[in-house]
């Protein structure tokens, strides 16, 4: 552990994101050759795989796009930003307009579609990229994505859904909590408010369906006639990071439609959210946990990673400034001490991705699979703003 | 860290098998109702989940027939062989003869037939069933299912592939390990020696193509043309339990065969992955490892898996057998040391599945979706005969 962390306040933040997170991916992710980005990095920044999966290749336009607009007006996070878009645009789509997974460092198809957030990243990357240069191609393609998002909704891995009639229908989070949040991207990059039916569907899907009444917390996968199967691993599956992302979104659309009384039950939620994924022994929050405490399925579930830290200081700052409550300034501390000793890397910068239960490092990475310039960036601008004053 | 480990012999080997590890699954793993096993088993036996996973289904199967044949002709363990058998043959496969990835506890599909794996565990369970029953319909089972397992290497999950032009096209080392033990199993089953070709040609890509000449370990994937790929992570993949399982299969058939230059290459593998895979720091074998030492894309990379050691003492105990060769007693003798007080639940009998890097459990479980009564059982039924005197 290292003793990184400073009393919480907006300069801290802000100050991180501008020395020791932007300058590393700036540094290190453009593919200057091939344009898109490197995303496998190790701690210093080398590229250790060059392969370019989809969700993060996106979620970069969208973070150098947002940092454009929301930070400062700096042209070259604009072209960072085009780096990926042209690229992306270019080789990632199949015949039916549907994103591929991944892509070979030179563009050709290296994965399958069989992911719908992979066009879900995408709108959300050329909305931003959109809203920041204004180039019309890029609100046509943010819509299209937004469609095909749309169209997936009730097979979202297409022809690679490998669930059969034996097993009992269900829908996941993921897909209704991304919804109501492209709907948001959408209304903010475009200025254009016609979604707002879905997002209120979406936000009541995930209230009224996934949470349950009596636990007060969210889970990751019910019915699709919105009943809960304790009986089933699946059914019974948490993964509290998940449900804390959801609930800053829902808190932010609420707050901005003026919903009072939602900003209070999803405030509610964060709270019940971190009583029962924090782990009381070690400090941290869970991966993924079963609601009855039985066994679970994955491996890594007693991990602790760093978007899902990033998440939880998001949401509790955003909701001790919409609802006043102390609880959450307390939460919003504790979290805030245990993630700064530990994520940063003093040497490099950037933060370190993985720690198991204890809090070890387990990986050097700075980027994989899965982590890329986005869930960190976001919560350092998103909290340097909440916790202004 | 319990103190179980006793003196490594073959009366400890066997009665762990008899007193502590098959009462466990004679007590808990049949479904009365429906056939089949019920294997998601919690600590104390108690059912977490029922879907019966193909792969443990036919393992099961395969398990309680070698126990009726190797150890003792209990009909109980045919009676349970049987309840397997029946279910699977009647519900396992669809229209194209592949069987499912999983079914229902009633036994309709709940996962389709994307695993070449659950063909090659049908080839060994029908096949050890048909030689403790006798049952021509079970012979003809373990033969079509390994037509299927054959017909399917080139596109192993078939219409689940997710690779497309732009992946450097691989071939996996499971699929080659299985092939030969496969053959093997024929020929012991069914008294049939015309696999034999492919039992040689199978141990030959294994050791000429996925043994690394100058790290002298087995990787998990090269390229269809048989070169590394040191560039990427999938090229780079090391799954020291996985090379040290297919490295007992090659000695134990180069001994059948009377190829004693096999039986001392296969040994120097062991010593080369043991010494690769071995923590230095806290003991035990690690999962996934880089062979570069650079960021693995799994997260549970440094975990200490039940399986992984099962094997190792296998692996050891033939190579001192074969070899005579010191170096193996004592390896044998480290890593049982290690396992035997780590793993042995003292209360409920049985094997803990999981521990971290440092040896701590972290699940619960005693069968789930990949642990069943397959590697403990075998591997102390294994050790107990090569033990001997």
């Amino acid at each position: 552990m290292n003793n990184a962390a400073g009393s919480p306040n907006k300069e801290l933040y802000l100050r991180e994101l501008t020395d020791k997170v932007i300058p590393f991916w700036e540094k290190n992710c453009t593919d200057r050759e091939y344009g898109g980005y490197f995303n496998s990095l190790d701690r210093d920044g080398s590229v250790y795989d060059t392969e370019k999966f989809m969700w993060i290749q996106w979620r970069t336009v969208w973070m150098f796009s947002e940092l454009y607009l929301k930070l400062r007006k700096n042209e070259r996070w604009l072209e960072m930003a085009a780096c990926g878009y042209e690229f992306l645009t270019r080789y990632g789509k199949d015949e039916q307009g549907r994103y591929y997974f991944a892509l070979a460092r030179d563009g050709s198809p290296s994965m399958a579609p069989y992911s719908v957030f992979s066009d879900c990243f995408a709108v959300m990357g050329a909305a931003a990229y959109y809203r920041a240069c204004g180039r019309e191609d890029a609100r046509q393609e943010a819509l299209s994505a937004f469609q095909s998002y749309l169209d997936r909704e009730d097979r979202p891995k297409g022809e690679w859904t490998k669930e059969l009639s034996g097993r009992k229908p269900m829908k996941n989070l993921g897909f209704y909590m991304m919804k109501a949040n492209l709907a948001a991207v959408l209304e903010e990059c475009l200025g254009d408010s016609s979604y707002r039916r879905e997002m209120r569907e979406a936000i009541d899907t995930v209230m009224n369906e996934f949470r349950h009444p009596e636990y007060g917390i969210v889970f990751e996968n019910v019915g699709l006639d919105g009943n809960f199967d304790l009986s089933s691993m699946i059914g019974r599956q948490l993964n509290p990071g998940h449900a804390i992302e959801a609930m800053w979104f829902i808190m932010s659309a609420a707050d901005r439609m003026g919903d009072r009384g939602l900003v209070e039950r999803a405030a509610d939620v964060v709270l019940a959210e971190l009583k029962f994924g924090w782990d009381k022994e070690y400090g941290g929050i869970y991966y993924f946990m079963d609601v009855l405490g039985k066994p679970h399925v994955e491996l890594q579930w007693n991990m602790k990673l760093w978007w899902v830290h990033c998440e939880a200081l998001v949401a509790t700052a955003m909701a001790y400034k919409l609802t006043g409550r102390q609880d959450f300034k307390e939460w919003f501390e504790k979290i805030h001490a245990w993630t700064w000793s530990r994520y940063p890397d003093p040497e490099y910068g950037e933060w370190f991705a993985y720690l198991d239960r204890f809090g070890n490092i387990t990986h050097t990475l700075k980027g994989g699979k899965w982590k890329c310039f986005f869930h960190l960036p976001r919560m350092l601008l998103v909290c340097s703003q909440l916790l202004e004053g």
